[in-house]
This record gives structure tokens, sequence and C-alpha cells, in this order.
């Protein structure tokens, strides 16, 4: 087996004290941001050599290959660093139309208005249907 | 001296162990993603409150209205939250069209291309122009 140096496109990223960065997806065709994500750099590694984004789960510490069990994977278009190099944006097509595991177009569906969080945005397609019973999050 | 409550949506935000959440901002006009920073209760408190973005600096450990010594003002026309509350989306009417301290339309004016980091987008204004001499940040 051939040991692979990790690419070096990594060490510009100003990883955290916990060695993530936030990731933001948007959407590459009608420009909404989907949803806000983190990566480690073997999510970030994991990206850009499959070509769908990879994002870091917190809550379960493991990759999360986004959509592995909805269907709704997010293929990458585009990989940008912000100025520090503490923040990734994504452009994505995102299959299925559908980013959020509450079955939205994406996870900002909430709009304040006058000192409230209002939903504002529609269910497409019923979580039970995308995750089957009993489970609610990819 | 009348005691005021606080606005009651900055508890359905999951703030961080550190009190903080990311506050994407978005430009209204053109969908582009300009910048990610940081908010703590009385940043989002405030941006609300005054109509223009108001992050927390975690460097200065201070408010930090956007644009306060560049001009370059950050209008809110909208405030969303994510499905899981930890993550603000801004729209916002970016003054002077910059919102980077580069210089440049937005912070995220890097793209990776065959394995490494390529500045693509111009810088619109010098910073020594926009900060005077020797003032990098704002």
């Amino acid at each position: 087996m051939v040991r692979q140096d990790p690419p070096a496109f990594l060490d510009a990223v100003r990883w955290d004290e916990r060695g993530l960065v936030p990731a933001i997806a948007q959407d590459a065709r009608t420009g909404q941001v989907l949803m806000m994500a983190w990566m480690n750099r073997e999510a970030l590694a994991a990206t850009v050599a499959e070509g769908i984004a990879v994002y870091w789960s917190r809550s379960r510490r493991r990759l999360w290959r986004k959509g592995e069990s909805s269907g709704h994977t997010q293929q990458v278009r585009e990989v940008r660093l912000d100025c520090d190099g503490d923040t990734v944006l994504l452009s994505v097509e995102q299959h299925g139309g559908i980013a959020c595991h509450t079955g939205r177009t994406r996870c900002f569906f909430q709009r304040l208005d006058d000192g409230g969080w209002v939903i504002d945005e529609p269910v497409v397609r019923a979580p039970e249907t995308i995750y089957g019973a009993g489970n609610g999050h990819e």
C-alpha cells in the first residue's frame, strides 16, 4: 500500500480548536443558502476527492456523507475559502431539491418577523417518506 | 430607568458553549454569500434593533458594528434561523459593495482549483484608502 500525502490545500485552512471549520452550502442554480454544517480535514479532503459534500457530524462523531440515508446528496461544483481561511463555501447541486431533514428545500426556513420566528417555507416532502419511520435525521 | 426584558426571539437560538452563533451575510441583490462572522445575544439583539449587521469580534472581544471604520455597513433586510437554531442567515444591502477588509466584494475570493487555492476575485478598492495607513482590519 502506498502512503499518500494529505492534499496541501488542507494546510491553508484555519481549523478551530476542535479541528473544524464551518462549511456553507449554497445552491448553484438558485443561489439560496441551503445549510451550514461542519468539516474536519478528513471531511474536506473527502468532499474534494469524491465531488459530493461530506461533513463532520459533531453529534455522531463521524463523517457524514450528506444524503447517505435520504438520497439528497450534494454534488459539489465549487469550493471556496474566505479571507482568513476559517470558513468554507460550497456551491452545490442539491439532489432532490431538499437539503433539510425536515423535508424543506433548505434549513433556513424561519424568518424573524415582528419579534418572533415564523416558518415561511413549505415542507416539500414529508420526512417519514424520506427516512422511513423513526428516523428524523440522517 | 425602565428595565427592558431581552427580546424573546433570542431564546430560540441555540448559542454554543461560548454563547455564539455563526451568522452568514448574503447580498440581498446579487445573492452572493459575502462573509461569515459570529454573534452573541447582544450582537443579534443590536442587529435587529438597529437594522444594521452587528457582530461579535472574537479577537477584540467586543461588539463590532460592521463598517464602523470602513463605512461599509450592512443594512439588514431579513434575518433567518436554521432548523436546529444554531445558524443565522442575514440578507443585507452591502454599502459600498465591499464586504471584505481586503477591499473585495466578499470574503470568499479564493477558489479551490486543481489542489490549490486561487484568488479569482479582484480588489475593488485598496484597503489603505478604506482604513487609512496601518489599519488592515476594522
